[in-house]
């Protein structure tokens, strides 16, 4: 979902921004319409090896959680260098290589940013350097583990990834495809 | 999710409200968190012999997209009343029995309370009732179009309902106590 053109903006969060707009009804009359945006994120598919990294993190008021690497975009970063940021910070490793894997804009009333990176080849440079909400432990797993991430209610990743996840574990041909994607 | 007790409503929208409150870091200093609530829904799954009804629907500002009857619980109404009223405003179906078969809150930053109710044995009644924000086509579906419905990234309905339908499609026995759950 964009947010309209002709939207203001009536609240500005820290996270969350609310813009309001005239819009007009299926019998052309007008009602205040009402979205959230949230602030773009970026999320890293990091492989070493055959293996991918995922993280347990915990933050104040959360309970522990499943995560990719990945967080907000900085004031005026660009998303790649967000993602390298976030990679380097939360697990220590920085990659060879980092394409822009796929992108998503929310659903229905939220317009919210979220940027998959795909970063290969990644190789361990030094200590994580976290925040001080952020607790992290860094696990590398294989690729059927990962794909078996999504089906945890707790797993912190874009929806449109843990979809195509379940695609994979439904689907042998796109889990094969996903595969070579990410490994080859 | 939960909304601390402590937290101050710092915007108040038409559907979206902004709280804010200080939380304690791992390292003892205080920053201001942000979360945000969303207006309570309810979708409800409904039973008409062997079939399910689905809608699509249209809303201005929004492209065509599946979805299940339900919507947002109006002040003071009990969600079991909503999910009556939405069903019989949006299918001109009522039912002889509705229990509440879920609920969820949301996950991470976003508090949304969603109830999920089953309602068994609908019988149409008379037309129609629509908001001017609203185009609604009916759908009687078998319970195997029903499961795929989880498969369309357009699908409105809780992610809590996408994630159970998805576990029924990959494992038999699921979706054999998930179908008895809603025809049995």
């Amino acid at each position: 979902m964009q947010i309209p053109k002709e939207a203001k903006k009536v609240f500005s969060g820290y996270i969350f921004n609310i813009w309001h707009w005239q819009q007009e009804m299926f019998d052309g009359s007008f009602e205040t319409f009402e979205m959230i945006e949230r602030r773009a994120v970026v999320d890293i598919i990091a492989t070493v090896g055959n293996k991918i990294i995922t993280l347990e993190q915990e933050q104040p008021a959360r309970k522990k959680y499943p995560a990719l690497p990945g967080g907000m975009i900085d004031k005026g970063e660009l998303p790649i260098n967000s993602a390298k940021r976030e990679l380097r910070e939360e697990t220590g490793y920085n990659c060879k290589n980092i394409e822009l894997l796929d992108e998503d804009t929310g659903k229905g009333k939220q317009y919210f940013h979220q940027s998959i990176f795909l970063a290969k080849d990644c190789i361990k440079e030094g200590m994580q350097h976290l925040d001080k909400g952020e607790k992290i432990t860094v696990k590398l797993v294989s690729y059927d583990e990962f794909l078996q991430l999504c089906r945890d209610p707790q797993f912190a990743a874009p929806y449109k990834l843990i979809f195509k996840m379940y695609e994979c574990l439904l689907d042998r041909n796109k889990k094969e495809d996903f595969r070579k994607k990410i490994f080859g």
